[in-house]
């Protein structure tokens, strides 16, 4: 297989996290902050709101880049744990540092999303927003008839 | 807030897909399909195989960028939905052209996935593995005790 064609992919932030404040726990689940979208961009947020549940995918840019790539660690650091690989893991130091987080979408006013459950420091550069849709395992959330998937 | 210090974030694929055929229907979700990682990160896949399904976040690098941000669309080209954002959808135009597809683990073979229900074309690049956990809404998943989350 040709690996040449892509060696480097270049990604634009379409927003950044706002958080009530730079002290936060973010992982605290419970806490709700912003997704402050380009102004430019706001009318893609249309209609988002008839959703319980968005997945955001973000990026780490405060993962220190040492140039060495992890590929094992124990989970959540806990030594008492197997290592294993970092695919394995919700690690945040994966080779690119991309964050996956489901969260809750509160209400969305403008160009501006609040969520609760993201687990991502004041700043952070988010790459896209996805709705949580029948593609991924439904349980208890909502989702509008129009995006609702059709099974052939 | 500060929006100069990310003009544009790097990144660098980890692997790619690979089809049987680049005719398959690749929406047809009962199609395995291989994940041929970079072979320096081969143990970063040390048990993975515990995990039932992963997240698969690809590069659509088949979009073409006609250097327009698309707004609004129509879900899944149907004339007959309502216009809704972009990010309201999971089409593939997203400002940032990123796939995000839960997929089934069938199995690993040292540096190769084979996963099954992966909409991606054949020399797709992948971007990030991550397992499916408590982190996202579970369902009947199989998930390793060592992943499992501890909650407060």
């Amino acid at each position: 297989m040709l690996l040449l064609p892509f060696k480097k992919i270049k990604i634009r932030p379409i927003g950044f996290v706002e958080r009530a404040s730079s002290d936060e726990d973010v992982k605290d689940k419970s806490l709700v902050s912003r997704i402050v979208l380009k102004k430019d961009l706001t009318k893609a947020l249309d209609s988002i709101e008839e959703f319980s549940h968005v997945f955001v995918i973000f990026w780490l840019h405060n993962i220190l880049n040492t140039g060495k790539t992890v590929l094992k660690v124990h989970p959540r650091g806990l030594a008492e744990l197997p290592l294993v690989g970092i695919f394995a893991t919700r690690a945040p130091v994966h080779p690119n540092p991309i964050g996956l987080t489901l969260v809750e979408l509160v209400k969305r006013e403008g160009n501006v999303l609040w969520v609760k459950g993201l687990d991502a420091v004041n700043g952070t550069p988010v790459l896209d927003i996805k709705p949580f849709n029948g593609w991924d395992v439904v349980m208890s959330t909502r989702v509008p008839k129009w995006s609702t998937k059709i099974d052939k």
